[in-house]
């Protein structure tokens, strides 16, 4: 016999969860439709070339591909055949690249500044962990075809809001620039073909410490490491302004690295929160990023709520133009986490019930009765729920409880015959008989109170 | 250079497309909920062992099948290797399976009689043709723990209401039953281990006609195919009642089909609608179905806009215990299709605009002035894009234009300085100089005349 429980890595989705899932979304999609962004969706499989080459080495291990079917697969078939060779399609691994795939297709459909969001899943065939699944939701959002500053603050002002509406008050979102960083590296005397290296060994710091980076820095070879750690050293408890001050000096006459600094200092300027906080260190895993790159913790989470960046080389890889790029990452499971361990959802959400009426079926000839009252009340705009077969009046009312449905309508002649209905409210006791109309009138006044 | 179009068979979904495809889920998830249905998610993929043997030869050729990974897919490597031995996961290929795979898997966390409904995605490796895709929506409403017609009927009294309330009103929802095919195929003489083959030719009668089944059944070696092709003729315009009258001598004392007429006539009297008809030759094609079975048509999409009906065995493949179900699947993709061609979307729908209201940039020294004032009236609940950098008025002027947000507000020293904001509807002209407050309380009552 097969096995019931769902695939490694991968979850069912309870209607108790369906209804926190979906506050949190349902406040995401408001304020960033507020912000004038709007939806885009895209497949859930890609053509396997749209996404090999985009994640660097260790995102393309991750990426699960689809068998070929039929005479295309027989033709691949053998003891030595490749991957590459045996797929065709590959799940979407992040809502970044398909973005810029349609970017680069729709060009002429889009608005000149397209601003997007997008809230869909994602499946990377990572070891799961607590925490780390294999399916799991990203809500993005991002700004195509500037290159000001104003879109990271405009970004950062959005997901800020965010964070508010669901009741967050003590996150930080960490700031930082591939410029600058490039700056830092050229200043301690890495070679460029190897800042890719250092760039991997940097991104570990919060997870390993300032020994394991430079234990990681060693075994690749690279110079410069404790120089780079004495400097994160003396920016630990630094505010913005004179990190900045220290990084300019740090960097010195790089260019490149000046104006990723400038660009640092005219975001937190328009930006004008306390929330974001520079921090050098801070590297992010993905290849594509190019300028500014962001991440958001909270103290009681190991790892980030999201993060995001600057990718204006991204959509170039898909068309002849290149059109700057910047947008940012939530991740979904995260943020419910820790809504859950801190008791964050409002309790409309966590005490749902799956209707707000009950009808009985006491007998096989009141069933047409029990159906059109349900009918009727759904008319008013209740949620009603009818036992699905007649049956003794007891286990009706103890399956009514078991539910928790808060209001119980029982059906019987007599009352159809007067034009009657009787109910009852679980919670309360009260009992009543009236017209139809009356009790709708009745209870959504009841529900609509205890909703309040 | 990598192809910039969604892979073959798949769309990407623009803003234009989301809001017309959120309208309609939106009505359908409103009603299912207040028939007191309750939403259920399960994952993208499921253990290949889950979907195969579940949809019969034809649909399990057409699974996306999950390449398996690293070590795992080596040892299988040869060249005869099978599709089941380098794959260990599969695309869900529709919603029931895994629901029935939940049911079996939760069974004491979830209401005995479990309502639920599913809107995802499923993916069958199909030939792509018109209104044909290799990923589409499937919007299932299905109930769990009883084989009481009363399900039956309030299954097509919801989906009834979910056309009804999108604007549907020409839909007939055919309705057959299994053990009612059994008694007319027992009653022709065609062997129980034929039946499977039968009911495939049947199938097809909608698409090629009475000579084209009794083409393949004859092709098949099946006898009986002129008695039920003039059964099927004779019903034609007969009414439900002579239906389940001509019926019933058909099957004669066939005790299954007799149950099973007596299970329709139930279900239609509890139904009490015209739109249900009965139609003897509704095959339809999944294996799982075991009792009635429906379809919704309208007179201009050949094929059906839904269908669906009871599963009793289904669940008992995933557990111990075989617990009824019935359910019904609507097609996002074919409504979809049928409101476009009509025009059935209400004008907020179509003419729905990125943002309220448009904030511009004259020149870097006010890019804060414009962010603070678009921050202002966010918090007013007015959604309002910002033009992303310092530029020419008349430039910006033409953008708002062309992307149709109606309120452009713009921002200079003066204005600032005086606490007071500029602003004109696009469609009256109509311009304003008034503090943010009171133009807010404009905007807001302008927009709110005009959805109305």
């Amino acid at each position: 016999m097969a096995s019931t429980k769902p695939a490694r890595g991968t979850r069912d989705f309870l209607p108790a969860d369906i209804r926190k899932r979906e506050y949190v979304v349902g406040i995401i999609k408001e304020v960033y439709e507020r912000y004038g962004f709007e939806p885009l969706e895209t497949p859930a499989f890609e053509n396997l070339e749209t996404l090999t080459g985009k994640y660097g080495e260790e995102g393309n291990q991750l990426i699960f591909k689809i068998l070929k079917r039929g005479e295309k697969l027989r033709t691949e078939l053998s003891a030595d055949a490749k991957e590459a060779d045996l797929a065709d399609l590959a799940l979407r691994y992040d809502l970044t690249v398909p973005l810029a795939r349609v970017v680069a297709n729709e060009r002429e459909r889009l608005p000149k500044f397209f601003k997007r969001y997008q809230i869909q899943p994602v499946w990377r065939a990572d070891r799961p962990a607590r925490g780390r699944f294999r399916e799991f939701y990203q809500c993005d959002v991002d700004c195509i075809g500037s290159n000001s500053p104003v879109i990271e603050a405009e970004l950062i002002s959005a997901v800020k809001q965010v964070l508010s509406r669901l009741g967050f008050a003590d996150f930080i979102i960490r700031l930082n620039h591939r410029e600058v960083l490039r700056g830092m590296l050229d200043a301690v005397g890495i070679a460029d073909d190897r800042h890719g290296d250092a760039l991997i060994a940097l991104d570990k710091l919060d997870k390993i410490g300032s020994e394991g980076v430079l234990k990681e820095f060693a075994e690749r070879g690279l110079i410069g490491g404790e120089r780079l750690i004495a400097l994160f050293e003396r920016l630990t408890d630094a505010g913005n302004m004179s990190i900045i001050e220290i990084l300019g000096e740090f960097v010195g006459d790089h260019a490149a690295g000046k104006q990723g600094l400038a660009d640092l200092d005219r975001i937190l300027s328009l930006a004008a929160t306390p929330s974001v906080k520079i921090d050098a260190s801070l590297a992010r895993g993905l290849s594509y990023y190019t300028g500014s790159t962001m991440e958001i913790n909270v103290p009681d989470l190991s790892g980030s709520l999201g993060g995001g960046g600057r990718y204006d080389g991204l959509i170039g890889m898909f068309g002849k133009e290149q059109i700057p790029a910047c947008g940012f990452s939530l991740g979904l499971e995260r943020i419910l986490v820790v809504m859950e361990e801190r008791g964050m959802f409002p309790p409309k959400i966590v005490e749902s019930t799956p209707a707000d009426v009950f009808v009985t079926i006491f007998s096989e000839e009141t069933i047409a009765d029990s159906l059109k009252l349900a009918n009727e009340l759904r008319g008013h705009g209740i949620r009603v729920t009818v036992y699905p077969q007649a049956g003794k009046e007891d286990k009706q009312w103890k399956y009514a409880n078991s539910i928790k449905v808060p209001w119980i309508f029982t059906v019987n002649s007599t009352d159809v015959a007067e034009g009657m209905v009787s109910f009852q409210n679980l919670a309360t006791r009260e009992r009543f008989r009236e017209p139809v109309d009356k009790a709708a009138v009745i209870v959504k006044e009841q529900l609509s109170a205890v909703s309040r």
